[in-house]
This record gives C-alpha cells, structure tokens and sequence, in this order.
C-alpha cells in the first residue's frame, strides 16, 4: 500500500485553502471546491472562463442520459449505460478591461487566495488582476449552494478597482452548451430563452432521455448599462458596464434558481416552465444575505450533531471535517429517489452512478447522522424494485436482482462480468434493510417496503444459486464477490454467507408478519403469488448453504479453491505497476491469491459479532497482507478490524489517508471528482475504527481506543432520537447524550446506560494505541 | 442434439443441384455455390443484380480491413478487429430486354436450375424469363475459378431467345461498391480505372488497412455494339447491345483477372497496377475452353488421391465429395500466408479468421492429402511469429503466444475471455508441429522454423502458468480450454496436458538438435538468447504439470472443480432454447457441467495411444452426455472415439451431419458461409472414424468398421509420396497402395506391410457396424 500525499492545500480547522494558484491542480482543486446540496452540485471551476486544463462540470441528481454500445452483446449484458449528465453553467460569467478578457490562465494575477468555509457552504476566491494596461484591479469571487431552498445557487463578484477610474464589463449568463467530457457530446437542447429587465431564464432538454432543466438568473448588479447580448443558441447572456472608482469596490449577485425535471413531469415542457417561473418568484423573497445565513444555520445543526473533533493532529481534523461536509453536500435525503454516485456531485467518473456503496458504507454513516437520509437511501432501492425485478428476468432469475451500478434503476454496468456477477447489490440492500430495522426499530418501513424487497431478492437467491453436483450443498456458481481481483469464482464465502443471512431474516420478518400481522402478510402472498412451498424451499437452501472453511485453521476460504492459488508477495510488485489494471494484462490480476479489497473481513466487519475474536485474528492474519487495496474503501475496513484485534499502529496505518483521500489527492485522480463513497469510509475508521463502535448486535457496543499521535478525539452519534457524545482522551473515555433520555450500551463488554450526566471510564491498557 | 435436416438440394454423386429456385433458400444456396481457388473466393450470387435477400461477397484470402473499438479498453484485450473484407464484384452484369432488367426476384421466371460440378468447379445456372411483353429468353450463366491460374476468374452467359428475335442489351462490369455486410461499410476506394475495346480494369484500395485490389475483365461477346456507360465512381462498366434471332443463342464470354496486394508490394500503386496488367496480358493465351479444361484435370488429380467412395449412402456420398471439394477450393497451400478461415471464402461471418481449428482440424486433412498445403499452413506460424512474440507481450508473457482469431497474425479477437484465456492456439501449432514430423518425418522444416516457434511456446507456456500455492504443482489459471463453456477456471486438463507436451516436446527437439546438429542447436542458442536455465526450467515445469484425475474412476476432471459443478441434464433442455447463447444469459452457461464441446475427449483424440481403452471408456461416458455440441466440430470428434469404443451406432449418429452441415444446414446459419472447418472434421469422421486411422503412434493404425447401413466405403490418403487405397466392405477390408513402396501399418493391431498387391482382411465381428 504505497500511497503517497500529494500536499497542496492548507490546513485549517474549518477551511480548505489555496494559497496562490497553480496550474497543476486546477481540476483538483474544482474537484475539491464542488459544491453540492444533493439537488445540485457545480465543481469549483473558474465562472469567469479558464483556457487551462479544467472539467467545466454541474450536475443534478438523478439527471442522466444515455448511450447505446454499438454492436451485438450476449443476453443478460447491459447494452445501454446511463450517466449522470454535465448541465447548464448556470455561473457563466465573462470580465473584460479596456478589451482583454480576464483568463487566469493567461493574464497576470497576484494574491490568489481560494476557500471554502464548511461552517456555511461558502466558496470564496479572491485574486488581483493586473491587466496589460497594469490597471489593477481586486476581483472577489463568492458562491453557494442553498440547503434550505435546493434550487438556489447564489453568486456574488466583488470587483476594486487598485490603480485606476475606469469601465469594467461584466457579462453574466447560462450556458446549455456544456459538453460532457467522457463521451465528448453536447446533450442538451435549448427549449426556450428569455432575458428580461435583470433577469434571464432558459428551458433545456437532455437529446436521448428528453429530461429538462430550468434555469434562470436574477441580477443584482450596480451597473451604467445593461444589454442583452447572447453569444450563441445555447445560452442567454447579459452585458453590464460598471464604472469603477479607484478603492470603490462594486457587487454584482445573481440568484440562479434550477429546477430539473424528468419522467412524467417532463413530457409537459410548458407546464415546467410554470413551474420554473413559479419557483423563480419564490426565490424573489431571498437576498444573498439571507440565504447565507440560513446555511450558516444549516451547517451548524449538522456540526451539533455530526462533527468530529481531533485533538492534537489538524491534518486530520480538517480532513475528517471536509469528509463530513461533503457527504451531506452530496446526500442528506432531501427527496426520494436521489442516490449518492460514487463522485457525488462532483464529477463525470463512475458515470455518476450509484454502487453498492450506497448500503454498504453510506447508510451506516446515515443511520447515526439523518434517519430520514438512511430511509431515503432504501426507498431509493424500493422505488426502483420494478428495474431491479426486470433486471433479474434478464438475468434467467426470478425476483429481483438490484443493479450493481445504477443512476435511474437500471443496470447501467456494461461489463457482463461485473454486472452479471456479482450479487453483493442485491444482498447489500437485505443487509441496509436489517440494519435500518435493527438501529431504527421501525416496523413500518420493514411492512411497507422492505418485506416486498426481501421476498424478491430471496427469489433471486433461490434461482441463481445451485446445488453441487452431490446436492449436498447449496452455493453460488460464477460470482465475483466484493474482492474484484477474483472473477467467475464458485462458493464466494461472502456471496453465500450474504445469501443464507437474506434468506433467514426474510424468513425471520415473514414468521413475525403472519404472527403479528396476518393481513399484511396475507397481502404479501397473494400480491406477490407468494407460495408456501417458495419459503420451504428458502429455509432448505438457507440451511444447505455452503460456507468454505479450514476448521482447523479457522480460516473461511474467500472461494473453493482459493487456499491452492499461486501467490503472489504483494509487497513484491514494483510501486511503477500500481495501478494494476493499467500495468497488467486484464487477466493476469484474476490468477492468484492477491485480493483488491476485502472480501472475507468484509464479512466480519457486517456480522462482527458472528465471529469469533480468533476467527477474526486467523482471518485479517491471512487476509491483510494479501491485499493490495486498490479499491479506495479497503484501507478503512482494515483499519477498523486492525482496532479491534489491538493492532493500534496498524489500524492507524491504514486510517492514514482515509480523512484526505482527496486533500491529499492520494490515488492522483481527485481532478475526476472526490471519492465520495469512500467518504462514509472515513467516517466510519472513527467512529467504528477507533471508536469500536458496533451497531449489529443487541444494543450498540463501543471499543475506544486512541492513536497514540492523537491528544483526544471526540464523535457524535444520533441514536433513538437522542445524540451520543463519545470523547476520547488519552486515559479516559467520557460518554453523555445530548437529550434527557437512557441509552443502555456495552463498552468494553461491560453494561452501561449513557444520560446526559457524563461517564467516564478510564481505557483498558490494551485499548491504548 | 437435436439437430434437423433442412434438405433443399437434389442428392447426385458428383453434382450439388438446385431445381427451381426458393426464395427462402438465397444466402444458403449462395454459400453452397460460393467458388474458391484459395486465391480468391465468390459466393454463388446472381451477378446480374436480386432484389431479394443476398450477400454479394467476393473474397480475397488474407485481404482484409479492421475496425478499432470505441471507448477504452483494458491491458491486454485487443481494440482492433481485422476482418476478410468483401471486395470487388467482378462479375457484374445486368441485363435488359425493351427496358426492362432482369431481376429473378420480381420477373417471370421458369425452369431454373443450378448446377455444382464437383469434377471441374463449373457452377451453371440457367432459367426461361419471359418479359412484361411475353417475350421468352433462356439464359445459361457460366462461372468457375481457374485453379491453375488462380487469379483468373470466368464467366460465360448464354442468351437464347425462345420465341422472338430482337435486341438484348447486356451491361457487363466490375463494382468496387460492394458493402461489407457486418460493419454496412463500403471499404474500398478506386484509385484509377480504364475501359478500352473489350476490356475493363479498375484498381481499389482499402480505405483503413491500404491494401489493392486490380481487377480486369476481358470480354468476347458477339454484339452489335459496345459503349462505356459506367453507373458511378465505383465501377466500371460496358453496355453491350446484342441482336438476337430465335433459337440461335448467343454467348458473352469474360476473363477475368484479379490480382491482390498488400504490405511493401501494396506501397507502390504504379508498379502495382503494373503487375496486374502484366497478369492481365498474360491470360490472353487462356481461353475458357482451355481453362475449364485445365480444371478438370486438376480436380481430376485430387479425386485420384482425395476422393471417399460410399456404397449404399447417396446423400453422404454427395456430403463427403462436397466436403473435400469445399476444402480444396479454400486451401491447398498455393502461397505462405494464406490461412483458412473458419468460413473459408464463403462469407464474413467469423471475420474470416482462422482459429485453432487450422492446426487441430485441417492439418491433419491436409497431412495426408497434400503435404505442401501442410507444410504452408505451419509456415504461416512461423511467418507471423513476430506477432504472436507481441502478442506475448501484450499479455505480460515471455514468447509466443499465437492468437485465437487471426488473418494477418495479429489477434482478431476483442473478446478477452477468449483472446486472453485460450492458450490452445499455441500448443495447437507445437502439435501440428510434432504432427508434421511424425508423419513427413521431415526434419527440415523443424530446423528451418519448428525450433524457433516451439522454443518461443515454451517461454510462453514457462511465463503463463504458475505454480500451486503449495509449490509443488505447475499448471494454468484462468483459462479456458477447448469447452467454451467452462471460463476462467484452473488447472484445465487438456491446458495442462497440451503444455506439458509441448514441453516435453521441445526438450526431444533439443536433445537431437544438439547431438546432430550442434551448429544449429548454437545459432539457436544465440539467437534467442537462450539459455540452459531455461531449458532446466521448462524440464521441472513439465514434471510438475498437474494432470486432474480420479484414478479411481479412472476420470480425467476437465480443470480443477468441475466434478463438483451443479449438474446440468442435457436433455432436458428445451429445444427451443437452443442456440444456448441467443437464449440463456450469457454467464449462465458457465455455470454447470455442460459442456459445449470435447475438452479431455479432444486430449484423448489427439493422444490416442496414450490413454487405455479403459481410461477412454470411462471419460467418453462421463463427458459425452454432458455435451451439446454447439460448435460444429464437436460431433466428429464424439463419432471417432465412439467408433473406437465399438459403440458403432453411436458412432453412426453422430456421424449423421457431418457431411451434409452446409448442405441440409443443419445450423441454420449456412446462409452467412458454410463451416469450412467443420469440413476437416468430417473428413476426420470416416478416416480416423469408420476408417479406425491412428497417426499419432510410430506406424499408421487402422481399425476400419462399417456403418450398418452402408455396402462399403473407400478412401484414399497420401502418406509417404504414396498413396493407400483402403476399401471397406461388409465383411471385408481391402489395403493396397497406388506406388511400388511398402508402407509398414498395423491393422486391427497386427502389423502388415501395404503394396500395390492388395491385402484383403476379414473385418472381425466386433467391428461390424
């Protein structure tokens, strides 16, 4: 695991700041300055125009379109991938003086300074522009998202004149030109333009799925003259000449207000365009100041009952914080039906499509940040059960087989050996749907949705698997399970475990429905022609299921037949050969015992406490060193269970990057967008890392132990409708809820019950790092 | 297997004839009549032009264009496809009578019949249109491929007018227009062409891959008058007005010359259009009648040699013919470089790549049929050794690593999963290799190129395979052997078997090498830098090479886990869901233990002697019931080793097809290109088969039987600059040899020596069908 920093931004507790520009890490630092309020997210690109390197990039959630593979494919392989599509610059902004036009890229600039402030979602960037005539002039860039009211994206430019009286342009517009990058293809259609007395608004339309988006623009700007002057079909742009007295600095705000639209709402352009228009008058009762303030506001509610604290190493603790501010940029369950990508709302990679990510590592970070997030994030996959069901059909299997990558429902994933192997989607959403009942003890989810999801996906269980030759055992046959380094594997440990743990909760909801609901369960069977017979067969695989094991050595085998593969000394591979998909032949990465992430200790990660701390200690013993972590989720996981078995350097270790993955710019691809998924991989090395935490038994258990470079750390946790505090010191772990009202928990295996009067507990030596 | 006849032609000896004409039947009759020289090839298109379901396809072996895939793709897998491109239409013509053009698919037309004459190669057409205004007219059409002069092609039409007298007008042309069918793509363009009296020439190159085409027709037809008229920037073309008087029939003749060219040659267009003239000139001494007469003597030739005689069976008798004449059009190693595709010349389905199939299937055909084509077929190999060494390379190997699709040498196929994991291309060249020595005992051809190919096999198959996490085993992972339909899996048996092999092979090759011939054994040694590590090393492989099997049962296991594999029941499957790729998802195949072709019972084909009767008693009744036999050349194979076994029903069933697969297309596919390959399974199907022939031992072996329902059966095999006629009848088996040498064989396992004398042998009742 040779990863290595990638310094650039300073550190501060709560800002992200660039001290000067350099080209270098223009498309980083647009990656790192996104911001997003999950209806929306813009990447910090320069507004003003930039001819350097740079992914002119804004996005809406759930907004996509569509490509078709040429060519002929199997059956079952997706031919159609869908992607999160680049939309309207709705910042556009163009600055001239005496004729030259302001490009970073190109003109003489000084005092560069950019930061974006995670206590209110405000990204500033200042700089000092000399122009060709050496007029000086201090431009101010400032933008927002607003949390409350999601359509709106604010933008103020604060311009000073140094050295001179003078006329300065200024035009402002949007911009339905954008092209996305990836496909290299401008996907939008102009519908309708307007440009009113300071004021514009434009009607576009994605080619392929026909789904809008309503923009428009109010002006606020201390201007002599203002004139329509729009360069080109796909955009309406307005032309300001303010005149600048020397030190007289001047503003120019826009309120933009977006709207995006599909399906239904779609196919009646002009009712959109009222409701557009609608949405545009709303936003008249907001100044730039209020909706800062509200954000402000908003930030602090989040940092009350979400923030990290670290004592003692700043570099972390701004990383820790940016994790946690860009997780709820990207999601925080405003609407059903929005996911989370694996870049968020940051970028075109991964297609903007959302993985099994989702359940496995964000809805944890949900579950005890935004109860509503977390049910959002199920209702998501409930909502999509039809695509899931259809997808299973095409698969050769009844039920439903749930989308290894997906923006609309849809299989989006055309690589048959991903999308048609691995069920881990699947069982990830029987697993979100347990642990959602187990933290949040609501039934009515489980009643509504989840029961109607947990029966689909077991049917898939019950036909994708097979017996053994001797029918002796049940499994799973040419899987890929969460380790990607192993294709068309039989008996993934993983795979089956997942499989007979859905199959025996379902059996477990559906034995408590006919006993304590017997209408709804009776809904359940004839709505779903459910059969007795079908739940016979489920308890029979359920108990067939084959888990490879050594007894002997306690060591569950990642597959049959993994304990025989050639081995490869991961630590022998030249660091110039990482990444190995670009180094090695496709293949070659399949035929040995080298893993990409983890796949057995996933396992025991999900059902900790179904193992034994031996297990765990044989497993993570056999398991770690042949792990190569190319997958950015691995090193968390790893340095979670490292916690747990004592092994405090080497769960520091693996957290080193966790929090400034992207800061840091550790994988040297942050330009595409931030890791947003592995965020939630972050919080959880705290939280259940250090903090050893674990949610999946009884009542919640904590196992805190602290890195030795650390002078304390502390994390809250939202739990039955109360916060948790825990902080850590150096000798002593204190606990206190935030509302008057019990909590019973384990630390240390012992029994507590946490209030708001605060217990402290001195660490166990063993338990410091 | 349920595979139906679908019977068009009539059944004649030497003749394939259509009487009347089906509309449903076009594309399969024009892959019936397609016509090969091994130079060039032309389906058996109307060339006067139909309106109905066609493809006009016109070949020229080893001309070929390519197409790279869009969007990025992994180390390793292949982005480029080269394909046998459909070039010019040389045989142009459209004919017209008052204005009105004959098109058999929309005029009148009555006693149609086509002809295939075995003994010449002349196909014949001819058929009564009878126009809007009633007028009569019969048309013979004539067209056959010199194989002396193999870029000449003729055509010969025959207008008799039946009930009038009156003008005709006949255009006559050559078209560089034709569209390749698969990509819809016309990939020619025409850089000069030229009509002058009686002759036409155009020259065309290919668009992405610049290789040449010339073309020329030279024309004797008794018109009144001739004029350029040609229809675009494509073609050039020649209206012929032609007076006809009742019952006097009148004949336009056409030589024509195509000349093809690639690499350096194809660098220089002048001298290139130079050379075609050259040809052109030098056709003038050829009539048709002297050129059919030429024909005829030369399939004269491999009838005398070549042809199989089947008593008491017409329809497998017109089969077989069938067979060995398709085989000899496509192939008979007239140059270095030409290959034969797996649908020869005959269409563009497989993209005209040649695959395993040359070396496990055709060589041994070719072997005792026509040494020089066998030896050219290797030395294609060797010719493209320096890619299969890129190849290697591309895939993180030392060595040789041939491709599985080819037509220049480089890899066609865009597939990983099988471009990527089937070495058997590979070992299948150092068993052709081995194969050819044994059998020509020619040591030359192993000094002058064998020695380089296998030593660079042997780096590949040192580099590819790896040891067992133990370290005690060798073998290959993630692979996937002849049965497409097991992919990714470890230890495949025929994989490890056929490296061992080659090997222990190259290891034999060396020894002798540096006993007799220490100068070469030296050059060898520095020109690839090899070494004797590398010779130890190959030597502790080789012993090390794990063989799956359960002695017990006597059972090879197909690759490591497949006795374990969910159980399949072949048969009841349902018929309509065959093609099982059109019908089952595409990963679903690979996930039992059916099996889509021989895998270990190949093993047991091509090394017969090494295995007991009972060993292959064991696996042929563990793995034939599995297989279903959806690659064309699986049925033979099942049909030999039945024969062998004494199951001679069997054997006759799975026989059934394999003459007639194109003829009764018994695929339903025969339309895109007959299965040329399949061809020299059939073949392999009587010789090795019913003929009980076994090359792979120190002498010739024959165990002849005889299907129950044939009177007897012959065939001839050219084997030590002799030839031996084997004779099978009822009760009796006849051997005598065409030379005065004695050949050594055994027979029923006594050993006898072959003469001219005939030796007659009593067929003992176990062999008697």
């Amino acid at each position: 695991m040779a990863k290595i920093a990638d310094k650039y931004f300073q550190v501060d507790p709560w800002e992200i700041i660039e001290c000067g520009f350099n080209k270098d890490y223009s498309t980083v630092a647009e990656s790192i300055y996104s911001l997003g309020n999950e209806y929306m997210g813009v990447r910090g690109y320069f507004e003003e125009g930039y001819g350097g390197n740079t992914l002119l990039g804004s996005y809406f959630n759930g907004i996509y379109e569509q490509e078709k593979q040429v060519g002929s494919s199997y059956k079952g392989v997706t031919d159609c991938t869908q992607f999160m599509v680049n939309s309207v610059d709705w910042l556009f902004t163009r600055i001239s003086i005496d004729g030259e036009q302001l490009d970073i890229n190109a003109c003489d600039i000084r005092d560069f300074t950019r930061r974006l402030d995670m206590r209110s979602g405000l990204l500033t960037r200042s700089f000092v522009w000399q122009t060709k005539q050496k007029k000086e002039i201090k431009l101010t860039f400032e933008r927002f998202l607003s949390m409350e009211h999601s359509m709106i994206g604010v933008q103020k430019i604060t311009m000073e004149a140094l050295n001179f009286d003078g006329e300065i342009e200024l035009c402002m517009g949007e911009d339905f030109g954008t092209v996305h990058k990836m496909y290299k293809t401008a996907y939008w259609e102009c519908l309708s333009s307007r440009a009113t007395e300071h004021e514009i608004e434009m009607l576009g339309r994605t080619k392929n799925t026909k789904q809008l988006v309503y923009s428009s623009g109010r002006f606020q700007v201390d201007a002599e003259s203002e004139e329509d002057v729009s360069l080109g079909e796909q955009d309406v742009t307005k032309k300001f000449i303010l005149k600048l007295a020397k030190n007289q600095p001047k503003e120019a705000v826009r309120i933009a207000v977006n709207v995006s639209g599909k399906g239904k709402v779609a196919e009646q352009t002009d009712s959109f365009l009222e409701t557009g228009r609608l949405e545009k008058e709303k936003s008249r009762s907001f100044s730039y100041e209020s909706l800062l303030k509200e954000n402000q506001a908003w930030w602090q509610r989040v940092w009350n009952h979400s923030d990290i604290v670290i004592d003692g190493d700043e570099e972390n603790q701004q990383g820790i914080r940016f994790c946690i501010f860009q997780m709820f940029q990207t999601y925080h369950g405003a609407k059903v039906g929005d996911n989370i990508g694996a870049k968020g709302l940051t970028g075109e990679a991964y297609n903007g499509n959302a993985f099994w990510d989702t359940e496995t590592y964000c809805l944890p970070f949900f579950l005890f940040n935004d109860i509503k997030a977390a049910k959002n994030l199920l209702l998501f996959r409930s909502m999509t059960l039809p695509e899931a069901k259809e997808r299973a059909k095409a698969l050769d299997c009844k039920g439903a087989f749930y989308p290894i990558a997906t923006i609309s429902g849809k299989e989006c994933c055309n690589l048959w050996q991903h999308a048609s192997l691995q069920l881990q989607a699947s069982t990830a959403v029987a697993y979100g749907i347990w642990l959602y009942e187990k933290i949040t003890r609501d039934r009515e989810f489980l009643e509504s949705d989840g029961v109607f999801m947990l029966v689909e996906i077991c049917r898939m269980l019950a036909t994708r698997g097979d017996w053994s030759a001797d029918k002796s055992r049940y499994g799973y046959y040419g899987v890929m399970g969460p380790d990607e380094f192993q294709m068309m594997v039989n008996n993934n440990c993983y795979t089956n475990y997942m499989g007979q743990f859905t199959l025996n909760y379902t059996e477990e909801v559906l034995e408590k429905l006919q006993k304590e609901n017997a209408a709804l369960y009776q809904r359940v069977v004839e709505e779903m022609h459910f059969t007795y017979a079908e739940r016979e067969e489920w308890k029979k695989i359920a108990k067939a299921m084959y888990i490879p094991k050594d007894e002997e050595k306690k060591l569950y085998e990642q597959h049959e037949g993994f304990f025989d593969l050639p081995h490869v000394e991961v630590d022998d591979i030249p660091t110039e050969e990482f990444p190995l998909y670009s180094h090695w032949t496709y293949d070659r990465i399949y035929r040995n015992d080298m893993i990409k992430q983890p796949d057995v200790l996933m396992l025991m990660l999900l059902f900790n406490h179904e193992f034994t701390e031996e297990e765990l200690k044989a497993n993570y013993e056999y398991y770690e060193p042949k792990c190569i972590h190319e997958s950015s989720l691995s090193p968390s996981v790893h340095s979670i269970l490292a916690s747990q078995l004592k092994k405090h350097d080497e769960a520091y270790q693996f957290f080193g990057f966790a929090t400034r993955m992207d800061l840091d710019n550790y994988n040297r691809n942050s330009g595409e967008g931030i890791h947003t998924t592995s965020i939630a991989a972050a919080w959880m090395n705290i939280v259940y890392g250090f903090g050893g935490m674990r949610s999946d038994a009884e009542v919640l258990e904590f196992h805190p132990s602290i890195p030795g470079r650390w002078q304390g750390y502390s994390f809250r946790i939202g739990y039955e409708d109360n916060v948790i505090v825990v902080t850590v010191k150096k000798n002593t772990v204190e606990f206190y809820t935030m509302e008057d009202k019990e909590i019973p928990v384990k630390i240390y295996g012992e029994d507590y019950v946490l209030s708001q009067a605060p217990l402290t507990i001195t660490i166990p030596q063993e338990w410091r790092g």
